[in-house]
């Protein structure tokens, strides 16, 4: 196991990423406001951790982190279209994101649909540009099939359609996972395949990873969860208790803040137990299943 | 040249198409609401032109059309998709598309908007999962490539944004063909290339191809506008005049009438022409120009 530091590695790699977001709408032939607006999404901050889990598997192989710089660009363009469109007045209807004006509230909600339109349909394109003797057309393909499935109608999109129908609903714990796995969960497990592909991962491989991704997706939304009650405003970026004010179904609701606790420890034991058995460097996917468990926003 | 009609080549394979949407929907592991929002839009009718467009064009090289049915399917979700945002109350604000109520009219903005996104995710998936045998890796992603650059910022989306921008001001002909290139033509476009593709097309073909699909992408384009002025409600499915009322730049409004019927039987001509230097057998393709230059709607 070599010894990065998981602040060191998070640097080098948020940097290479942002650069190559930054890139990819800089150089598309576009009118001008909509490449504003792209980039104003892109550029909004966040810990990127759907690139890192990409560069973090591809390191645990021991191969250049660097290889799945684009697939990791393509996942960040997603991730960041759907909060476009999640946040507008139709959907959520917020105004604030990290702390910045949503893009509906900077460029009106017409652009806004569309910067988020142009970003997906962007992530596609970004992986079948990739050099053909950096990654090989079958592992491209496997790529943006496994893309499109995370992100589409039995993905993401299929979760922000459950979370819509269970608003001011009393759920039960399995449709409350079946959102999770779906809105945010399928994406972070294409993260972390995504990785593997690039590194080449046998199929064994990839389904010790995919038990990894299973568990750190769902603790990563425990935590959230838990943060809405035990945070602070400055911490999680919005009201703390805005979850119960809006009687939104939660894990702590559901299972107690003591069963939701237990619930995250017992995810992020699955995660790490996972790795163990994975047999690869798993220095910084170790350290990255911590700081979900500890993170605070 | 083989002696097929437009009519029985249309009834077939809008058939087949169609039977291919149906399906590919319906095999989604996705909330049932979901689902039927994008079979709805999917399922409003319309003349299929883009994915006859790839059939006709694989006949043209004298290949079974069939071989593009996913491909002609992807492009079709990719404009269904492209018709539900554009009618949103932010967008084009339409309560009616052929007839018919528009997409969030009958299942609510926030859904249609995710229908949108899950038909335009979908079309990707779809071209992924051609099988091997049929389609090989390389062709595929020069599908999927193709698709992605003519539907997102530097064609369809951008040309959505143009058009949004350009509402209520006096266009330039040079603004307004860009607007009508990228917001209709590139799809246009890309279903022959598509087709080309699917065939096996050689690069000089290819371009010959490219030449054809420019000019009926703008003589579809002219016609509109001028069936705008000279057709009926019924014909068109909206108001005569709509444009005119809307102070929209149009090609009679640019270069008068009969200036506009000039440029549209250019086009059709410089269409032909392309055509007749393919060498390929274009009986069908010929046909379907002749469509352009006379339909109704």
């Amino acid at each position: 196991m070599h010894p990065v530091s998981l602040d060191s590695f998070t640097k080098k790699y948020k940097t290479l990423v942002e650069e190559r977001l930054r890139e990819a709408v800089s150089a598309l032939e576009t009118p001008e406001n909509l490449a504003k607006a792209m980039l104003y999404s892109l550029e909004a901050g966040g810990k990127r951790i759907r690139p890192l889990l990409v560069f973090a598997v591809i390191d645990a192989f021991g191969k250049d982190p660097q290889d799945g710089l684009d697939a990791a660009a393509a996942i960040e363009m997603v991730h960041t279209y759907s909060l476009i469109h999640d946040d507008l007045p139709s959907m959520d209807d917020d105004d604030l994101r990290r702390g910045k004006p949503t893009n509906h509230k900077v460029f009106g909600e017409a652009t806004a649909i569309l910067a988020g339109d142009a970003l997906l349909t962007l992530s596609f394109n970004l992986l079948t540009e990739i050099p053909e003797d950096s990654i090989p057309a079958n592992i491209k393909l496997a790529l943006i099939k496994g893309l499109s499935a995370a992100a589409g109608a039995p993905g993401m999109v299929g979760g922000q359609v459950a979370d819509m129908e269970g608003e001011n609903k009393k759920l039960t714990l399995e449709q409350l996972e079946y959102i999770h796995i779906n809105k945010t969960g399928k994406l972070l497990e294409y993260s972390i395949i995504a990785g593997a592909e690039v590194a080449g991962a046998t199929a064994e491989q990839k389904e010790v990873l995919s038990k990894f991704a299973y568990h750190i997706g769902l603790a990563f939304q425990i935590r959230d969860d838990i943060l809405d009650l035990e945070g602070t405003e400055e911490m999680i970026g919005k009201p703390v208790g805005s979850d119960t004010a809006n009687e939104k179904s939660t894990y702590p609701a559901l299972l107690g803040l003591a069963g939701a606790k237990d619930a995250l420890d017992s995810h992020l034991l699955s995660a790490k137990d996972s790795l163990a058995q994975s047999g690869l460097e798993v220095g910084i996917l170790d350290q990255i299943t911590d700081l979900i468990g500890l993170r605070n926003n």
